[in-house]
């Protein structure tokens, strides 16, 4: 192990592992996904993220690892207490990746490890609190006070993925009705779009194509995709009335709607907050990366480096925004 | 100044201001109230409040004076930004103290103070964390980590009288509809008795007087006690789901109501938050003396004495409970 300190940073989804190898300074030398495996069965997932761990720390003679999980997640003892997505339970990750690999690991949930590099390296650099909210198949988020993410009692701080924006609303896999998941989420505004008729039977149709029709002017798409907007808006308005967050940033695949989901966001965000100065909603800057990064984040952590001076270099910042 | 060392405590409210004299272990020696004179306009709320704290200071011999205010209160700095309540806007209210007493005055903000309260010497003892909601004429609330009321960046965090549980419902006077304290406010319930016909014209009916109706079977008391509680529920959810507290603790005057309040108040909050385990919900232990015991610790904090001593002397803390 010569050379300069690099570490491997995995984040663990329900459909890929994202992983990066990352410097001291926080750039992304190298960055790779392969599929989870979910449907193998947990321990091709188990099995698959130490093998790719294993090559990366070996190929690159990292240091040390960062696992971001979904879920769940106890950082403290470094295991997976619960996630559906990946049919895990009480595994311990940290134990079983550090025997594998030899090197200090850091366990991280993927969320709060994504608003942990969006705190250093991305949209939230400079603002001494936040609300991260990734919004894709599912929507979670994380509270983040002076660099850091909340952890809550039970690590759900920052969570809004369930609270409840339309009462009386769609069911939800939670068991509650109208959580702002079930109205906003991606898999949301498809699976409505395709449950009020607006795909042939059987048909796929993701929420990027509903988004597109809606400006296409398909009426039934416009209605979805309107009401995903006016539902997000309530829930980011409800966690920033409780929260008091200096700025929103909102990430994840439906995100990268833009300008279409960010416009209508603001005004109706803004309306919704008129009682008070509403924080500045802002899109995130590292893309689905966050997670990874964030990992990777961890592990330099682990190993005695500081994010504080991370974050005072903004052209190695830029380097990795430019890559996320 | 010879003798133990005490501090003056005051708590400005809308109608009363509520004062106390504590010892250096968080005993209360004295306590009393005076109206805050808002009717006679704002200068006359200031002087109200300095020859309050003068006279308390001097008759005690006071080594520092606690202040705790309602509406936005910027504590750092000791003014009072706004406060509806006082009709004040951006009063140095830690200057003149100051000036008027010539002993160190600290500034809090009302509902976080009697958090803090909460956190050292009444029911969030051995809390890590919790949200503290006090409903009453308003609805305020406060979330504490580590026996500290957070801030946020505009000083609202664990605000939740603004939160939206009746999307559309009763105006709000901070211009939205549906707002939690429009609907679950003791002066709702009274205003929404009033409003349905339940109550002669013209004629007062108080929160408590609609919750006794309720018991006795007026079946329109019964329907308006019983939309609050489902509605003060539902803000509770909402917040427990964003901050994922250890515990929720409910004081202010309609927490007076006890069982009636809290039986059913607890089964809805668990069964909105089914999803996962719901964090504790318990009575507040200092009733309505929380804000001014809180303002009473800033004010011994000031002259360097520890409140996490504090925190470890049951015995003290008994006391004031029993006191509050």
């Amino acid at each position: 192990m010569t050379g300069p300190v690099t570490v491997a940073a995995l984040d663990v989804g329900g459909t890929s592992i994202k992983a990066s190898i990352l410097d001291a300074h926080g750039a992304v030398l190298h960055r790779e996904s392969v599929v989870t495996g979910v449907r193998d069965g947990r321990d091709a997932v188990t099995e698959n993220v130490l093998a790719l761990a294993r090559r990366l720390v070996d190929g690159f003679g990292c240091a040390a690892a960062g696992i971001a999980l979904p879920g769940v997640v106890d950082e403290a003892a470094g295991t997976a207490v619960r996630s559906a997505a990946l049919d895990w339970r009480d595994v311990p990750v940290r134990r079983w990746a550090e025997d594998e690999l030899d090197v200090p690991v850091a366990i991280g949930h993927g969320v709060r490890a994504g608003a942990l590099a969006e705190a250093r390296l991305g949209a939230g650099r400079g603002c001494p609190s936040f609300l991260f909210v990734s919004v894709g198949t599912g929507i979670a988020g994380a509270s983040v006070l002076d660099g850091r993410a909340e952890q809550g009692d039970g690590g759900g701080a920052g969570g809004i993925g369930h609270l409840v924006v339309r009462p009386g609303g769609p069911e939800c896999a939670c068991g509650g009705r109208g959580c702002l998941e079930g109205v906003a989420s991606a898999s949301a505004v498809a699976r409505r779009y395709r449950a009020a008729g607006g795909a042939a039977p059987g048909g796929q149709v993701s929420a990027q194509e509903v988004q597109w029709r809606a400006r296409a002017g398909d009426a039934l798409a416009e209605a979805v995709w309107r009401d995903a907007v006016a539902a997000l808006a309530d829930g980011l308005a409800a966690a920033a009335t409780v929260l008091d967050p200096h700025c929103v940033i909102v990430g994840g695949g439906l995100s990268r709607a833009g300008a279409a989901l960010f416009a209508p966001l603001r005004r109706a965000f803004a309306h919704r907050l008129a009682f008070r100065s509403a924080p500045r909603l802002v899109e995130a800057g590292l893309g689905d990366r966050a997670g990874s990064l964030g990992a990777g984040l961890l592990a330099l952590e682990l190993l005695g480096h500081s994010l504080e001076a991370l974050a005072l270099e903004p052209a190695t910042a830029a380097v990795v925004g430019g890559l996320g």
